[in-house]
């Protein structure tokens, strides 16, 4: 073995060492959120902070930053495996990163957006957010500096480094660019569709849908579409999410509402799509790079496109809808198919971000990523924010909130301090879109493939051009090799408007 | 602060750390048990490991050590509250436990029952108690070796010491005789029902009771005898077990049986019974002796008390019989409550130890305490083993296994080294009937609290008398202590006689 080699193993090592403690806090975290008992909370967060210490002492020791500092510049000299290679530039950047912001700062962080936290979730019920202001303002100061000191050196700006952590290398200039053209195309469509001659009716959707009923019905709807519970559950919460405990443990959970159907049978497919990317990423590189999913929006893009692509489609109900009349019965004996799926494809500008639509979704967060943007350059104040947010959201949606706390203290993440977040969630519907028109023009007639309940070919095109990679590539490079094309909006728009115009008749 | 206080303090900080580490190797194995993905097992096996071994290493260090030593040496000294001679005392001898058993020793033990288990498992389902032979022998000299040097210098055989682990302070001689003295009783006992001119028609119990109907019921039956839901879960499982993951979270589990009603619920009045004692530990003092339960014979005798003791009584029935009733109409609309009392109090020698009535099942115990103690003692030999185990079937309860699956294999305890557990099983049944005779003398009419479905000052008497004492005194001082007379068998023999003459008739 070579030196390279031994420190390149001894680096694995503590990377799974860390990654070891960090699932352990993830189970104790899916436990905490799928019904533990309420007295419990206190204990369960010493519980969660030791493993997240350890694991942070571990992945910021200094010999294991030098060993990655070393593996670092003699990469580039060796002919090795775009694995290890990956491996050591990603692991080399993590640790740069949390080495570059000092203990007192992440320190200083961590207890403003606790306190922002509670702050928040009291402002937003009492509809107040002078009292959260104070808050939000310590929170942006912190993570406005945290981001210049990522960015030192970087030519990046401090808004770009904080983007970082959940899509690395993603660039300002270039999303602004797709998202201008984005807002161009979507305002438009949306106006097509508020003059359109026909409208869905909705009501078919807020019968009375028994809840077990839907618990059997999208467990079956998953397993169909590949989510292997052999290797993960389907389980309830309150705020539906996908966490993965190991490398065959990916645990998905949705919520049932028994008066509107497409809660628990969208969000079990947008989850199942996030846990079939986690389960098809490859178990032996599981905590390593080439092991872990790359970016937030191509994890997205993954939820996105069998939740919309796919199960927001004719021929996807023309496989299931019967057996949904008959899971469902009466309730939807009455109603055809093509009224059900014009239903369920309904566009409204509304107010609530996570209520919102597959089109008008991504405006909500157009106005988040501007207005984000602003409050970390120091452009926007906080004071001005409310103000600025109901000016977007009737210059974007031609509505705004009567209520703080349907409009600007909807979210939890700014609180959370989680700012450079909530691009993704856009970039998950673009790449889905583009991903999805690669995947069809390859695999040819996947209506046929839907049609009669065959999803494996769409989901092994995914697990070789996306899954598999793990973060051996950025994000944008991903969609590169697998689209031939860099991202654009392009093919959203053009989905959307194909699946749209024949429904609404505009 | 005196140096005393100040290495008290760090002893308990450490302590208290290592049962931190403890907790989520628990909560990491509950999730195990209750539904994680098959396929997870192996890295689910990295993680328990890992925190167990961190665990280990914080209880085994010789800097703790050493100030358990000091913390000892001066206590004797001193006039302290006792909470604190109890924490040094038990804290002392738990690390002169570890520290006794050489790291070789005790890894041979771990694999020789993880291989045990295995071999056990397979010679059970081919009826091949000569498969397993070779692994039991080799568990047996591991574990006569480990009790050999735990008990040196403590004037103790090696199966105490083995005792010693769940059964601090117990003697074999004691035992004996307690134990000889409930044979002869029980045998005579067994012998009127088994000659007496009325029998019960358990039939009415194996009739059709909806599952989720049990779920319900079994909830609300553990919430009325007292189990906190806000402190603990109800949940299921294969083997139905109690575990504890923190100060305020306890986890009962049970299974359900369609055709059979008693499982699920005297499963979950065990369970409970266990539950309310660890909910009636003191939380201040988690992870430290005063705040842990002190044998589990105690713990059994609370589990059993619930079970049996409450959960058998007339009165508790003549409380939720009409609910019962209509909680599975029509299935015992027919029946009536002595009926239904009777059958729940069937008494018949059965070959399943697990699945045994309250009087025969201290038999299977007497069976299994004195063949482990002469396995370890080298006077029985594995091969001789299971003809011993028939003739002492035979003897005992006048019946034999026409399978070792269903003889001396059909339990997991010595595959996994556990001498020494058996025991503890009876001595619960007898502290239950002595605890309880106890409670009814001081609380006076139990029989009408019961009948109005008031638990409260029962649980009340368990919490002051059992509970809150933690590991501060043995077992043996704690039901001296509550009832004013040592341990014996005449209170479970007299509550037998007193409930099984009248239903029998003999």
């Amino acid at each position: 073995m070579t030196l390279h080699q031994s420190v390149f193993e001894s680096v694995c090592r503590q990377a799974r060492e860390a990654a070891l403690l960090t699932s352990i806090a993830d189970t104790l975290e899916w436990d905490e959120r799928t019904g533990m008992p309420l007295a419990a909370g206190e204990y369960r967060a010493e519980q969660v902070s030791m493993m997240r210490a350890s694991a942070h002492r571990l992945r910021t020791s200094g010999q294991y930053g030098e060993q990655l500092q070393q593996l670092s510049d003699t990469a580039s000299d060796e002919s090795v495996h775009s694995d290890t290679v990956a491996t050591v530039r990603e692991l080399h950047r993590d640790w740069q990163r949390d080495c570059k912001l000092p203990t007192e700062l992440v320190e200083q962080i961590s207890q403003a957006t606790v306190r922002g936290q509670q702050s928040w979730d009291a402002a937003r019920k009492a509809n107040d957010f002078a009292a959260f202001a104070p808050a939000l303002s310590k929170i942006i100061d912190l993570k406005r500096e945290a981001g210049q000191r990522m960015a030192e050196g970087t030519g990046r700006s401090a808004y770009e480094a904080l983007m970082d952590e959940y899509e690395p290398d993603a660039r300002v200039e270039s999303l602004t660019q797709t998202f201008d053209d984005l807002r161009t195309s979507l305002t438009k469509l949306i106006h097509s569709i508020r003059n359109a001659p026909r409208q869905p009716n909705v009501d078919i959707l807020k019968r009375d849908f028994c809840v077990d009923a839907q618990r059997q019905f999208s467990r079956r709807v998953a397993a169909a579409v590949g989510f292997d519970f052999a290797r993960g559950r389907l389980d309830e919460t309150s705020h539906p999410f996908c966490t993965t405990l190991g490398p065959n443990d990916c645990r998905i959970l949705t919520r049932y509402q028994r008066n509107w159907l497409p809660a628990g049978l969208f969000g079990t497919l947008h989850e199942a799509g996030h846990g079939m990317y986690e389960q098809g990423l490859r178990t032996e590189w599981f905590g390593l790079p080439p092991g872990r999913y790359v970016s937030l929006g191509i994890h997205e893009s993954q939820s996105r496109l069998w939740e919309n692509q796919v199960g927001r489609s004719l021929p996807f109900w023309r496989w299931l809808y019967a057996e949904t009349q008959s899971t469902f019965s009466p309730q939807l004996d009455d109603i055809e198919l093509d009224t059900f799926h014009f239903a369920i494809n309904q566009v409204q500008p509304s107010l609530i971000r996570v209520e919102a639509d597959e089109a008008t979704y991504n405006l909500h967060i157009l106005i988040r990523f501007e207005l984000e943007r602003r409050l970390i350059e120091g452009t926007l104040s906080v004071n001005e924010l409310p103000d600025e947010w109901n000016s977007q959201y009737q210059s974007c949606l031609g509505i705004h909130s009567e209520t703080d706390a349907d409009g600007v203290l909807q979210d939890v993440h700014w609180s959370a301090g989680l700012f450079g977040y909530f691009p993704t969630y856009t970039l998950g519907n673009l790449a889905a879109a583009q991903l999805f028109d690669a995947a069809k023009k390859q695999l040819g007639d996947v209506d046929g493939l839907f049609q009669r309940g065959e999803f494996q070919p769409l989901l092994e095109w995914l697990r070789q051009n996306v899954h598999r990679h793990g973060a051996c590539y950025t994000g944008e490079q991903l969609v590169q090799n697998a689209t031939g094309e860099p991202l654009s909006a392009d093919h959203l728009i053009r989905d959307l408007t194909d699946k749209l115009q024949p429904l609404y008749g505009f």
